[in-house]
């Protein structure tokens, strides 16, 4: 039976949200692995060492939480890691429609790998870490969306 | 770590959409109890311990399966379980919304407890106990949606 | 090549979104059959005969159509009908997740027919016969919403 | 200008995401008229006194909000009270679709109402009253969900 | 009590659509600011001045409408103008997702701060700025979408 | 009476997916104009050439399809063809609001055009032009998705 379970994204950066799911998934399995992928699409704000380093900071107090840079398919990572679970955390419908496509895919890519959906606590369903580095962009206080460190290396980069 | 979890619902009655996940959950967990509801709302076709029979046939070649009745709180059978995870199958939009407030208000009765999604095959995702009711009552044959005996039940009770 | 199609469905009563709908298609089959279902559900506020007489009155201008009922699986009438191509209007989202469901499940019971959707005017897209049912109880006049003899036989059903 | 507005509904019972949408309004507008429908459709499981009751006890400490029941169109109510707006709590893309048919519905009766949506708090954005005697009726203490009085009318009309 | 409000956007060019909005919230306001965002992300088609000069045009009959550009957070431009109010149109699905989410950031951001939706008219709730540029790019003349001045400015900066 | 139709699209490039709807409507139409658009947005991967071969390699074993390119409005094309349907897929939800604006416009553009919308095979449902370049050029095997040659020219392109 398989214990461990990975937890891809881009965490451009990490928000509360993510956190959230991290949290609950370290309850659910024996070993979760958070991997923060190569973007090959358009650039992200923080260079991998850097949403590596945040998440590493943010999820220190829990044992069980592996964070790393990954590259390549989803399906082929978690192989990699020898589990068949990738979990998604779902929010709203467009990340349902979105999601599902995913996880029909990587399923018609990898049958023996399930995507597992769990859901994040209400008060950071809205959450979205496009809609905060606007919001940083634009001159707003973050500290409710993102830890300190985050909000932080935001304004670093973003201040109006 | 938990190891066990529940999937309840009210199969009235299972479809191979249901079995799907049962067969994916099966391979996720050591032990999955079917918790089959007695139905609080509107009379179902089948009474409780038919719906049992039909799931028990269905899964026997599963050993980590139980299929049981449960009354109250689906929180409360997952605590009596010793669980913390609840198992939901997601089809489409209009079941994530109604698992999404479920899921939401049974955290909220149980900060503990998870419900975790996972999703049916592609070709199944469609398939719904009320629609193949209804085709049954209007003379369709529906072996490609329920196992034979499901069939042959639901044609004895409505046979146009 | 197939000239014919049918459009289904309950019609209970017949709205300017549905008459929309029969227009466009008349334009586009050589000849369309509206086929009345006999509920097999709850029961309908106007019978059978009753919503054939306000279709027949509200295409009396159209060569091409022709209003029955039928009964039975709505694969089942199209076969019957000699055609294989089913129209439905799309309204809004919830609309297209039951079509959707429809469609599918119509396939699989009769591989070789086709579900057409079309779209019907936008200032029609919100109409409901549920809805209109609902507003005349209340004391609402629906001339907007139905044709005008469909409106009087509501009151009289329906007048609060 | 128009200083007054009606927050109509069924509310039975209320709930706290109920309670969140009057907060807000009392804040835009001079005086507020809660309409508590006379059910048409299916019977509710309070009577209108006792759903009044309830939303005046959970609204006395608000000045400007009249509670009270309505017959009749929601467009008339608000002719009566002099006001062309009409408030209303969106929660979730159910509900959107569902008010937006409403409110493309109740301008096309009376062309110079406007209805306004409020969100209400994220953490009351899953509450529904319907899932909330459900849980009642299975056993659940819902003293998060509604105020006390209300938590207790439930458990003594549906305690299982 | 407030009676102004704003209806903040970037009207890239205003269409019908931002019309009908404008026209039913200066009925129910005394004063509404229509905020011109400088785009902080992808350059917009018209420059600011260009696109305050389309608004002004079209809504010259109005008189408690001030049209005008702001930066930064649309919290902050609400406190500037002394309004607890935000304007925003739903039109779609869509819409509503993105309009939830920015609703509840806002509010997070400002607490006292309201998102008031008002629904288009029906036959312009498909209407989407970037559908009508797409359009002229390819040829199509836009006048029943934009007010003849923005039919013209479009042609004169995209014709094929 | 109309029978020919046209399916506009960028095919960047075409999937099973498409072809599944090429194939029913080609039973439906007696001529089917598969119409590949210019695309007047962001590059595509593959030039209009391209993609045309792809399509005409991939629908060689029917008679009454034909593959071409075209530019400007979609309904000036229909009209060029001399038909008034204009086919398109439906898979997801997301899809919808976009193809209901679309066919909306094209409406407005010219009242004589119907879109006519109809469904992939469910387990095509998921498939995404978008998602199958982002697998490729991870890594992936898409012959699952994609007819053998089109798989091989994605694998020249973007073999990571």
């Amino acid at each position: 039976m398989n214990r461990k379970a990975i937890y891809p994204g881009t965490f451009d950066p990490m928000t509360y949200g993510h956190l959230d799911i991290i949290e609950r998934a370290s309850k659910l399995y024996d070993r979760v692995f958070i991997g923060v992928a190569h973007s090959t699409g358009k650039k992200p704000l923080f260079d991998v060492r850097e949403r590596i380093t945040m998440l590493k900071e943010a999820t220190s107090h829990l044992d069980n939480i592996m964070v790393e840079d990954f590259q390549g398919l989803v399906v082929d990572y978690a192989r990699e890691k020898d589990t068949r679970v990738i979990i998604r955390g779902l929010r709203m419908i467009s990340d349902f429609e979105y999601e599902f496509q995913m996880a029909l895919t990587n399923r018609k890519l990898s049958g023996d790998i399930e995507t597992i959906f769990m859901m994040t606590r209400d008060s950071y369903s809205y959450l979205s870490s496009k809609l905060i580095k606007e919001a940083v962009s634009l001159g707003a206080d973050v500290n409710k969306f993102v830890p300190e460190n985050v909000a932080e290396k935001l304004k670093e980069k973003l201040k109006p």
